[in-house]
């Protein structure tokens, strides 16, 4: 009997760590594949950037033209891919099936038209779905016999690890982000191989990691953690503010304007004057100028970027405009940073650096990944610094998410 | 409608972020009440160390003797407190109300004796014990309504961190432990307050952090990520081992000898004369002596240290001896990480690194836990190897913890 049941034991055993290590192994041309794909995307999006911000005088007044173009395409090409990180909310818990392939160039076209006619808008919410489209496609076709959500979350991971290059943050945010309080841990695994194979694989390609070098040391005493936690509620509340503004602004603007062209046209020739009007264009794209401008010693932060760029940001989107929000959110957080490091006496830099990832903790309703993407970006030995503020504007963005869908655990 | 609506909100959020507030503000109490113990606690065990090695042919002979009294003290005045930490999981999950306070010199007793007398065991157990009891109590004492499990997290946090004075591994390991693949966010800000404030407590009365400042890099090519991964299957499998066999020895020492005095008295005349044997003491106590060994240059490691450690360990606590396991576990893979580390082709000391804190996770079942606690213990710049290794060990320990009631999400 005790031997049957060892022996059954085993056999158990061998499965679930034979299925782990296949999963592994088919997690690599995975990353492969998505990881070239940000590469393309990502290096296209930047050129995109560089090419608008020199010829802005001759884009941003068909701002609203390039909506109408988007709503068309959606229209007429979508089905109900629209929806974006939505449906691949929907399929992570089990309520759709699949995601049309054809999602994949829709959101990068939409996406590189929002920014060349200078919507502001992200990046992350692109690679994020075309990697969930592709590896959920790809985990079909394979004889997995209950992969249940692990091939999306594996895109997910290889998609965000790809575009920003920070593949423990990019694992940890695909399994935390699904359900808020859970840790999908059958996807470590595999999701982690991607990611390392995806950031690998856009960086052979050419795209770029973002890194900043800090100097400042990080006292950790009561006045030190005092002020820290101050940070935390502060980028907490604002990276909720944003969800639930987003949110918001969506219902508002397709109750005000239900057919779609009318949204996009109106609000975008909103937008292009604004745009415009707020000095010229500073508040296009996807807000890498405000965040070199904060990392630059001497360079000039307004103490109203990060608000511009918040309203901004959620007008482009709620109009129907393609991208996503996270690397606005960086921008924000970081142009929200220097604004206040005076008053909360910490070095503008880190305070940059916390409100770079914090805000987007709070506005993603996730923990890890925020404090992991402060370790990637800006040095691993301010991980205390990062895990007290991330740990604190979690608990205070007031349970918000900009994935609407997100569940509670 | 709307106006009360959003009235009610903010009087829920008001109440929500007031109440986590006043919890954060009740954890600086705890945190220093329980880093005081705990420096009692651990200096007290270090000098007994230091006292047994250098009079340990007077006081081996007499560990079932010791044992005996470990027993009698138990029986008589232990109620159930002689469950330990399934007595923790089983208040975490509701199933009891509280743990009574006689658990407290009971266990520190117990463990004082064990370790003078030369038993090989940890001190984890007897901190996280300590912490949750008293938190526990306090917690009980506070007029919060829903408190739930929230002070015991606390507590377990603060005994984690004031004992090795690592306050971010101890904040994720309260979180994580209870339950397999669900983190209790709900106690996150005050657990990371009463950790900070436990570790900063214990340090200022003169409890030394064990650090070791690595200088090998750790290179994350194919080949590299390949090698972690191989060392991630081995700790895994080795600290899933652990947990199985502990808990066969301890329901196999149940079996054979009924009564806890046979059982200590017997196991204990046999220990004295195993660890006097071997080495002539080599194995005692906490492993601390094989921690410094793996991390001095030029100090011996030899290649079966890890399994003596490990087996003695075993024995000693089922025989009944009080202590923990996680500070063996540390000794267990630092010494496995040195006898292996010219297998896999990785700098014997982050090997030994390496599976100091991933055998550890893989005996637990937890993931972020070791992450930090490498991080913490060895530097933070070797996150991205901790996190390999543990990551892969948390999927191949076979699901197996040595805290039987830890559930699974």
């Amino acid at each position: 009997m005790v031997g049957t049941s060892m022996d059954h034991k085993l056999r158990h055993a061998a499965r679930t760590y034979g299925g782990l290590l296949i999963m592994g192994v088919a997690a690599i041309p995975i990353g492969l594949i998505i990881g070239a794909i940000d590469a393309i995307f990502g290096r296209a999006l930047l050129a995109i950037g560089s090419f608008r911000d020199a010829h802005l005088i001759f884009l941003l007044p068909f701002l609203a033209l390039a909506g109408l173009a988007i709503a068309f395409c959606y229209k007429t090409w979508g089905k109900n891919t629209s929806r974006g990180m939505s449906l691949v909310f929907d399929v992570g818990h089990g309520r759709e099936e699949s995601i049309s392939l054809r999602l994949v160039p829709l959101i990068m076209g939409g996406t590189w038209i929002t920014h060349l006619f200078g919507g502001s808008a992200g990046r992350e919410g692109v690679a994020v779905q075309i990697g969930a489209t592709v590896s959920h496609w790809i985990g079909r076709k394979l004889p997995f016999k209950h992969p249940g959500n692990t091939f999306l979350l594996i895109g997910m991971a290889a998609g965000f690890a790809g575009l920003f290059r920070t593949p423990l943050a990019a694992t940890v945010f695909a399994l935390e982000v699904l359900v808020a309080g859970r840790l999908e841990y059958r996807a470590l695994f595999p999701a982690l191989i991607a990611s390392l194979v995806a950031s690998a694989t856009s960086g052979a390609l050419g795209l770029e990691k973002f890194e900043v070098a800090l100097t400042a040391t990080v006292s950790l005493d009561a006045t030190g953690i005092t002020r820290l936690a101050i940070l935390g509620v502060v980028f907490g509340i604002v990276g909720g503010a944003f969800a639930w503004c987003l949110a918001h602004a969506k219902t508002l603007a397709g109750r005000l304007a239900p057919n779609p062209y009318v949204r996009i046209g109106v609000i975008g020739v909103a937008l292009s004057i604004l745009l415009f009007a707020l000095w010229q264009g500073r508040y296009c794209g996807l807000g890498t100028n405000l965040i070199s401008a904060a990392f630059a010693n001497g360079a000039t932060i307004y103490s109203w970027d990060w608000i511009a760029k918040f309203i901004l940001t959620i007008v482009t989107l709620a109009a129907g405009y393609q991208g996503g929000e996270v690397t606005p959110l960086f921008s924000i957080g970081a142009s929200l940073g220097i604004a206040i490091s005076g008053l909360v006496g910490i070095d503008p830099l880190l305070c940059a650096a916390l409100g770079y990832t914090a805000t987007f903790g709070g506005a993603t309703n996730t923990l890890l990944a925020p404090i992991f993407i402060g370790c990637e970006v800006f040095g691993f030995s301010y991980l205390p610094a990062f895990f007290i503020v991330c740990a604190v504007a979690y608990l205070f963005n007031m349970d918000k998410s900009i994935y609407t869908l997100q569940e509670r655990a």
